[in-house]
């Protein structure tokens, strides 16, 4: 761990917090040999450690130390212990900004006092949030890390940048390709929902097809339950990789193949035929081990990683628009509204979104005076919407792996993986022994 | 003026404050035409404005809007109003993160609601720490600044980057090449200060002789009186303009050949003789115009700087590590020590400065990833000390003034103007016009 300022951006508050980070140096050549440092995102830093199997691989042929750096308020990373999260004051230091300046000091700090690292070049590695961070590392602190890897980084899913529909369109034509009629049924399987729940004896149904650890109660609660659906089908678009895996879920090998076996009806299919198909296809992703004897609507994903400190972070800086209309994706039409958005998030946290700051502070779609970032994306992953998907300079690239879904690249390599993601580790290693040969070349002038 | 937040880093304090800037649009060439922006420094920005004759006179030549913005917590731009400077409380957000972060929100707003300046190419433009900002502006914000001029900037006078006794250096050799015997007759003053003041009748008579205000009565004030000189001795290097001019105090032309006139003493000047001389020295800075009746100890410079909040500042990021040794410069020997520094800070703030910070977050000695940056110094100055005074890239550039006190450049042109400061500002203008041009050829990708 490292001793860390609580606020890098006031004097104030000088309070430290222990910032957990991992090192691995079993392969680091020193004095210099480089330092890939993963930087984290809104999760425990252990499982993002255990899931970025791309690092460990290439640390012999780099010669290179890992470090996995925590995010602050995630893991164990926590500036205030068990308070933290207690209140608006407490979550006041969760920004993107405090934690890239954590991640800076803590490589200074690494470089002052690790003997034979004071001259190693660093290069920054994230995925999804953490690959946005990884970009914006290397924009804000170009001085700190020689260039960086950003997989699945949505650092244009900001308001007025892309369009607000393009992630569910992604997700819908992941299902779309991924069996026959799977996109249209369940693009159905909202109105069989309102029809089947809207009696007490349907309701009941319902709950029992889904094996619900709560059953179905209220209007509301059909809502919330459209939308932990929703939020599965995202999911399962965002982890639709070739080969059986353990992300958000345990699933199979291309597991939206597996969900769409379900959901292969024809047009006259009943809403109750419907409805059990779609509870067949829930359950690849809540229960493929077999284990659950319920389901539980409130847990969508691992528990490694932090959705309340997401939730704060969207509502605050991570203003991210998205939205449906059921034609060109298979949702109900639900419009981006900004104000109902900041009404929701002032009644949770007491605090308000500001919808231009993450494009003014990180350079929205004018970010070309920036170098050696590698932009990552997947064909298959949801928030390629947001990404950046060609190349704006000769060091500012875009690799695509159109196979691929949610940072694919990051991952140990497997047997079962596309030849595209094959291609893009190479060419990822490519770039990472070129800008470390130009650091060395040009070493950075040395301190008096 | 804009309502701007007073906190950009956090969002539990939401409020928002009136920042001031002036704007200057009568040869503004609509729509497109580039924006010269002065990014405002510490003090009330009408008093940047009128001595940043530059600007006004290239306007025409470019076709640019002129905007003077005001740094928070000078002038009229006070965040919490009267009680700014209240408390540590109160004072929390000055920092020259949050003060580029005011810039570069003025500027996207400015952008979006000013008819024609959409596109509108930007330039940073500033002098001593408002060029240090420009230059850290064009480095963190290069989506909202094509380039920037950091006239006379110490960006490397933070600890471990340059020597801490070349200010004093500096110093030393303006006044050693402005007169015979100047720099030794005020090497020798502290001594002759001590000696004459060691009696009561010899404090009266240099209370007497500096005309004092407040006579000196202890030997803290005689500590002061030295501070308080040592300072004048350094205002005058850093204004040794080539004509008569009124920045900090009204002065003759070459002020320091004027103050060395009464400093020409041989060896055998007697302590009563020597500081006679260096008390008509004092009064050429003090009270050139005559109007003084006393001179004030508390007051060396204009009023138009904020002192207590840049001394906020030097407590906080802006630590910069100065020191002497009476051999290679004229005053008495006096080493840096941080911790006494640190000391000092809390008793008066409650604030502790962090010394490596300021180079964490602006990249120290690395900086050569940035681009389109002009770093112009003056070989006068003292600020040199901790200037970059080399090209790092060919779009790092460095301009020299060997004829130059502090930002000369930046000043109204002038008869007595040396050759060297006209080939600077005529350099300076052709790369703007370089950037503009870039800026114009590469429109920044519009929004959708």
């Amino acid at each position: 761990v490292e001793m860390i300022h609580i606020d890098h951006f006031g004097f104030l508050e000088d309070g430290t917090f222990k910032q957990r980070y991992l090192v691995a140096d079993k392969h680091w050549q020193q004095p210099g040999g480089p330092i890939l440092l993963y930087v984290g995102n809104e999760g425990d830093i252990t499982w993002f450690c255990n899931n970025t199997g791309f690092m460990w691989e290439i640390a012999e042929e780099l010669g290179a130390m890992l470090v996995f750096a925590e995010h602050r308020y995630y893991g164990e990373s926590l500036p205030f212990g068990q308070d933290s999260y207690s209140d608006s004051k407490h979550l006041n230091y969760l920004t993107s900004e405090q934690a890239l300046a954590d991640f800076a000091v803590l490589i200074q700090n690494l470089k002052n006092t690790q003997p034979g690292a004071q001259h190693s070049p660093v290069i920054a590695i994230g995925g999804s949030y953490g690959g946005m961070l990884s970009a914006w590392f290397r924009m804000k602190y170009p001085n700190v890390v020689v260039g960086a890897l950003a997989a699945s980084a949505p650092i244009w899913q900001f308001p007025g940048m892309v369009p607000c529909g393009d992630f569910y369109k992604i997700v819908t034509q992941d299902f779309a390709r991924s069996g026959y009629n799977c996109d249209t049924n369940i693009r159905k399987s909202w109105k069989a929902i309102n029809n089947v729940s809207s009696t007490a004896s349907g309701l009941q149904w319902l709950s029992e097809q889904f094996s619900l650890c709560t059953p179905l109660k209220t209007k509301n609660g059909i809502i919330s339950f459209k939308g932990w659906l929703q939020e599965t089908w995202v999911n399962l678009a965002m982890v639709d990789y070739p080969y059986e895996a353990n992300f958000l879920q345990p699933l199979p090998r291309w597991p939206v193949q597996v969900v769409c076996k379900y959901l292969g009806f024809n047009s006259t299919v009943s809403d109750y035929q419907l409805l059990h198909g779609v509870s067949q296809a829930a359950k690849v992703y809540y229960n493929y081990t077999g284990s659950s004897s319920c389901l539980n609507m409130s847990e969508s994903a691992t528990s490694s990683l932090g959705w309340l400190g997401w939730t704060y972070q969207a509502c605050t800086e991570m203003v991210m628009p998205m939205c449906t209309n059921g034609v060109q994706d298979m949702f109900e039409p639900e419009e981006w509204n900004f104000q109902v958005f900041s009404d929701e998030c002032s009644a949770m946290f007491g605090v308000r979104p500001r919808a231009d700051w993450a494009g003014t502070v990180y350079g929205g779609k004018d970010i070309s005076s920036h170098s050696n970032i590698i932009f990552s994306n997947g064909g298959l992953d949801p928030w390629l919407a947001g990404g950046v998907t060609y190349n704006i300079t000769d060091s500012l690239i875009s690799i695509m792996i159109p196979e691929g879904a949610h940072h694919l690249d990051l991952r140990y390599s497997n047997d079962h993986d596309p030849p595209s993601v094959r291609a893009a580790r190479a060419l990822e290693v490519k770039y990472f022994q070129q800008w470390i040969r130009q650091a060395t070349k040009t070493p950075q002038t040395s301190k008096t």
